[in-house]
């Protein structure tokens, strides 16, 4: 028997991931350019991904200064880095079994979350660090769905969302059931929309958890704190787990936009709510002002789980063996960064620079045949096409979706290294193509200093 | 609802791991001594885990040299690294984006099997990267496990076995279905058992699959190419995709031992093996001389697959947004090492040290009271214990496994620190606790120097 006559049914039912055909023609022209080919632009500008250094910006110089001492000690005796970086080294290697990076490193999240939460406690005891919060979500989705369970277990997403949660979802057998977010009001979130999303999943599956981005990714809509109590007194009400994917919250920017955390608003609405909702918050070095993609490490807060729930999130996260090391001493150098007096601490905190990028990058967007609603945080500028149908009608001849036709122009003639929006769209309970034609949308990771030339 | 009643069944029988009490008696006594409490031993060795580094070990010089550069980059234009490291740095980050680490490294692994197999060929096509073999092992379950068939789905793994694969199975909802290796047999697998494996699986669940470990954790048994190719037919008979994981194959040392990889001997024996017989073989940073677990980098290689198959697999393994870049690096640098001639290469080149202890090792636990069959390879030493009754009576007035209590004495004290080798026993069909009464196994990482004070 080959494995393809027994495969498991969810696997099939995962959205293949399409950037492959933008990506290898950017590779091609990447290649032709560096043989010597002339074009408009020298280098191509990869804004695809939610890699920010990928997309040129620089890593910052404390952490990768403490992470190249935590790799190679004797750099700690280096008269060439600052006193802090090195007694900073000294201090995680410390914590480190044989003085070297191992495993089991543990570190002060917590603390970070009080003082992001105005003094709300946070117990170590409730968080787990692991290579990435997209795997996080994983587990704690792979504690939630149960894949054998008829109707199938449901899950609450947005559309637009980041796709590949939908995917996870779908991968452990559960069932996407899409609530959609609101262009006319810069995507923001509606309880309402909530409600007759749950009432479509009846007969169909039975939803079990809501899942949450803000600030949002594509659409960088940031909840009010308002809404995010709207969104608990619902889960509240329909017994729905809260996952709040919240790898964003250090960089909003908005103008009267301030994030607040689901933990916090929690706590904060008291009885019953505060120690009954469940909710998982998951954060990454990912994003915020760290961007390292690279090191693959997140970690996620649990609230009001049950003690013997939370012994089976222990077996699952220990099972893989722990999050790269590097990754957990960024982890540990974002939430603990370096404090006023520092050696470290003027250059460390230039970082408000990319936010103005991001600032303007909204504001370039409303061109003649482009439009963008006003943008409050995160990495992306989701902005609509008003394409012609004469291009409408050109991409369709071409098999393409109309914003995969102009990624693919904006590739060609601009440099420019894109994602399509309709990547975003996972469609009713996991299918896929609800993107009403003509009206692509175009995902752009607004980070780089460079688009501004565009 | 709370999420307790609604969670996923499977996750409920993953077997808890147990090193917990033991461990956290590690960090109390390590407490102690760092306050300056006395005791016969000045320091904890922990050899409880498969990571060298942890129990030690120094990490290669060239490996930490050419990450601490990538990861900070000024490094590159210092006089204090050797040439060579320099100029691999400035290599690996010529190929990230940005010219910083980032997302999307690829390595040159295949070169390196196809040197390992004696110029059988390897297609990167076939390989994929992940943070750790442990994870690639869980995605290529997930492909194989159809979590709602009936019956269930079944995985066929070795007794003892490295438990967190196991752990995995049942986690995704199949069935574990034991088979014994021999201690009299120095751990030989053999192919009589498994056919008995798999008979008793009858009526009970479907085997598909085939876990192997080669060399053996926690064993040390390494087979023979004869061993393998029957190991072959038997999965090419039954239909079985074969699993095997080869993290310690650069870890070989016994006399007459050599390691032949599956992929090797299923390409020598030619049709109608050769272009049948489905197999994914496994390798990690965290084995062989490099020991980096905590960089959290492996790859799987895999072998006659279903093009469909394959596209399933890469969703799931582009799912996860990459594995740690560091440990991509380091996977390069174990694979492309440094040659004759280059400066790092005298350095690099005295790993054959960490054999002899293994060796010595094996030797060592020959004591009265103590027998282990002579090691192959690996990194463990899977001791016997002939323990007295009176200790087996007290070990069950105290409620630990006979073999707990053996490494909570050995723990108090001669501080150190190891792993009951209960703890690789699953039993059948995943429940747990066939080791037989007053037979206990101790699993010991045999990698440190002073193990040899003991
Ligand atoms: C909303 C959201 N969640 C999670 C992730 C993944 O983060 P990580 O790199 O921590 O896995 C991303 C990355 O793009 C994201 O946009
Ligand atoms: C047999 C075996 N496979 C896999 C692993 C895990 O390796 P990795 O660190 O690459 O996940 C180990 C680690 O101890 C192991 O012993």
């Amino acid at each position: 028997m080959s494995v393809l006559q027994g495969i498991n049914p969810n696997i099939r039912k995962m959205k293949q991931l399409e950037y492959g055909a933008l990506a290898s023609r950017a590779n091609q022209i990447k290649e032709e350019l560096r043989k010597g080919v002339r074009r408009h632009y020298k280098e191509v500008i990869d804004v695809s991904w939610g890699d920010s250094h990928r997309a040129g910006v620089k890593p910052l110089t404390f952490v990768r200064q403490v992470l190249a001492a935590c790799v190679y000690p004797p750099l700690i005796n280096s008269n060439n880095l600052p006193l802090d970086v090195r007694q900073r080294a000294q201090k995680q290697l410390g914590t480190c079994a044989g003085g070297s990076v191992g495993k089991g490193y543990a570190c002060g999240i917590s603390e970070f979350i009080k003082r992001r939460d105005g003094g709300i406690p946070s117990q170590p005891e409730n968080i787990y660090i692991s290579a990435g919060s997209q795997w996080s979500i994983g587990n704690i989705l792979h504690v939630l769905v149960n894949s054998e369970a008829s109707p199938k277990t449901g899950v609450l997403i947005p559309v637009p969302c980041h796709i590949t949660t939908a995917v996870s979802i779908t991968g452990l057998g559960a069932v996407t059931v899409p609530y959609y977010l609101s262009e006319e009001q810069a995507w923001a979130l509606q309880v309402e929309e909530l409600q007759r999303a749950l009432e479509s999943a009846k007969g169909v599956c039975n939803p079990v958890a809501l899942y949450v981005i803000n600030p949002g990714n594509p659409t960088g809509y940031v909840q009010s704190r308002k809404s995010v109590q709207e969104v608990i007194r619902f889960a509240s009400e329909k017994g729905l787990f809260l996952l709040v994917d919240e790898v964003y919250q250090d960089s909003v920017y908005g103008e009267n936009s301030e994030f607040v955390s689901y933990k916090r608003a929690l706590s904060e609405m008291g009885p019953p709510f505060s120690g009954t909702v469940e909710l998982a918050s998951f954060h990454s070095v990912s994003k915020g002002f760290l961007g390292e993609c690279g090191l693959r490490s997140g970690y996620v807060e649990l609230v009001n789980l049950d003690p013997a729930v939370m012994n089976y999130i222990q077996t699952l996260f220990s099972k893989d063996s722990s999050s790269p090391v590097l990754g957990q001493i960024a982890l540990d150098l974002m939430t603990d960064p370096p404090k006023p007096g520092d050696p470290s601490y003027p250059l460390y905190n230039q970082v408000g620079t990319l936010e103005l990028y991001l600032l303007r990058t909204s504001q370039h967007y409303n061109l003649p045949g482009l439009s963008c609603p006003p943008i409050g945080g995160g990495f992306y500028a989701f902005v609509r096409l008003h394409l012609t149908p004469k291009s409408i009608q050109k991409s369709k001849e071409l098999g393409l979706q109309p914003d995969t036709f102009y990624c693919m122009k904006l590739l060609e003639e601009g440099g420019v290294l894109t994602t399509p929006g309709s990547q975003s769209f996972s469609g009713p309970l996991g299918g896929a193509g609800t993107l009403p034609a003509g009206q692509p949308l175009i995902n752009l990771n607004a980070l780089k200093e460079k688009l501004k030339e565009l």
